[in-house]
């Protein structure tokens, strides 16, 4: 504190660093700018036109006549507790990303635009360079523009070197093309697609069973695990914008009826939000192969395996869901665009549940 | 843990209180609903039709030849901690739409709706309920609708009755109505809209000046103060949402040049925000009454009086820039909306800079 009384650095908020922080964060920004971007350097708002969508993507080169706007926001939970200890903190951007996109997605709309929240106690450069890096490479994966954020810099707030996460999309579709699972209907196929590991959800779960119960540490190996467990668990969710948007352009002719993100609650408890009343989700248990993540888990912890299904993935993060006669082209489609699907399932009479067989 | 293995429960997350609180945050969300929303209820994502807007306000009965969506990202900051202290969480809920619908406003947009988030540790029911319930206050205040948000219960991560929030809202207008400040102009008069404290900034250098300098407490009373000085500081952040769009629905014949919201960085570094490179925003001090808070701030933390204007409000928590001719029908219009208006300065030949006289 100076002889002049104290200031706002004093009470640890560095506006200048903030400044400086400021202009790199414009040029990740800028990374991500589609079309609909519209420029205003220094203002209060991120600007988006609706005008020019047509040139960003082949979705809306169709006359849109009653667009809708969909909304998701999320976190990324205490897969951050993971980055804290790896020190890396360049990918979980990724993850925050994917978790709002991916939802944005299973409506069937393509996500427009992006904006973040960091919280944090000191604005740490590298630290925050890194956040925002991962989240512009989030943007870029699926295709939106990264429009604004906020870094929040609150002293006392968070440990040292801790921060938390928030982040919101903004996707359009036409209403006629709304996915709300009014389509699904008994005798269609469930496609998987892949996760990439554990991707946003189940952390608690995970950490108390490798780390307190288990005994491991992050910097375990184990065989059946390609990298040590730190670093397969901070693996980063996998963004599945761009392949399913080819598969919904298929159109009317192939039709695509339902999609499902898989968050926490599993394949257990996000497939029914989208099942009609008279119908269950029939998942072929052995369909696909469980990651070995989730096994060293499991067994760590001694979880049962209905648990196990309730919180984390299980190697799938999202299900696709059409008419038999659409499956192999949907396939093709996703397959064309680098995500293998398979069969794990059908929808069969019932009621708005899931079983395992 | 039982004999079966650890749960998701055992771990610290509770998915059945998450559900129960689920509920009742639909409940609240259903109080700011207007006509664009689209029912939802569990789907992944929240829906907004841009289709029923001219039955909203009247803003949008005119054709809209290219709307432009301008979003906002913000937090709260370590006004929270007040919150804590005081343990009242129903009012920071109101600061966090205020903070992201003013920025919104600024722009000239008409706020669509608002989507919040809640990182804590454990999810005290009755405090976040508290949180909601403010949120959709401000959403209330401001005519746009809670489409969705994220509680993420996050154990270990934040201390035992702490949390922090982010808030994001999504606004539109007719590019033609854009206001970026190429309109403001030399000779404008600056109108001042009080604010109803510090609004959600500067709680760093405020609770340093206050409690560590000054050796107050929150229980502290001060003949200056009509209230208690942290129920004081918790005054929740005004929304000039509903005032500032009638002013701006007055249509071209009582131009509207800029709008300024007064955040942290003060009338100071904001107004340069929307100043054309030649032109100065002169503030003649003295021109409104200084609310006693801020008095007492500097007093503590004997702040120096550039600083104070750098970081705090000072008693202005919005700038409506007109020409001279408007000044009176925008004031009135203002008035007549509950938001007294008074000319504080003055649009001049310049660089760019706010200089106060």
């Amino acid at each position: 504190m100076s002889d002049k009384g104290i200031t706002y650095k004093d009470a640890g908020v560095d506006i200048d660093t903030g400044n400086e922080l400021a202009a790199k964060y414009t040029e990740l920004m800028e990374s991500t700018f589609g079309s609909g971007v519209v420029r205003n350097d220094g203002g209060f708002g991120g600007l988006f036109s609706l005008k020019g969508l047509s040139g960003q993507c082949d979705f809306f080169s169709r006359f849109m006549d009653e667009p809708i706007l969909v909304a998701g926001a999320d976190g990324v939970g205490t897969k951050l507790k993971l980055a804290f200890m790896l020190k890396k903190h360049d990918t979980v951007g990724i993850d925050l990303v994917a978790m709002s996109v991916n939802d944005v997605l299973v409506q069937g709309a393509q996500p427009l635009f992006f904006l973040d929240y960091i919280g944090t106690g000191r604005c740490d450069k590298d630290t925050m360079l890194g956040l925002v890096t991962g989240v512009a490479e989030g943007c870029r994966q699926s295709g939106c523009a990264l429009l604004g954020g906020e870094t929040a810099e609150m002293p006392g707030f968070y440990p040292e070197g801790e921060y938390d996460l928030a982040g919101f999309a903004v996707g359009i579709v036409e209403r006629a093309a709304l996915l709300d699972g009014s389509q699904v209907a008994s005798g269609d196929v469930i496609l998987g697609l892949a996760s990439s590991g554990l991707h946003s959800n189940g952390f608690s779960l995970a950490r108390k069973a490798l780390f307190e119960v288990g005994g491991y540490s992050i910097d375990s190996t184990l065989p059946e695990l390609e990298k040590p467990l730190g670093e397969t668990l901070l693996e980063p969710t996998r963004i599945y914008v761009k392949p399913v948007m080819k598969a919904l352009e298929l159109g009317s002719e192939t039709p695509l009826h339902g999609l499902v993100h898989i968050t926490g609650g599993g394949i257990t408890e996000n497939t029914p939000r989208i099942l009609p009343a008279d119908c269950n989700a029939e998942i072929k248990l052995g369909s696909w192969d469980i990651p070995p993540i989730f096994k060293v888990i499991q067994a760590a912890g001694n979880i049962a395996e209905e648990e196990m299904y309730r919180v984390f993935n299980m190697g799938i993060g999202m299900l696709v869901i059409c008419p038999q006669a659409s499956a192999e082209k949907i396939s093709a489609t996703l397959q064309a665009n680098g995500e293998a699907a398979r069969i794990i399932g059908r929808v069969t009479p019932g009621n708005g549940e899931v079983s395992f067989v």
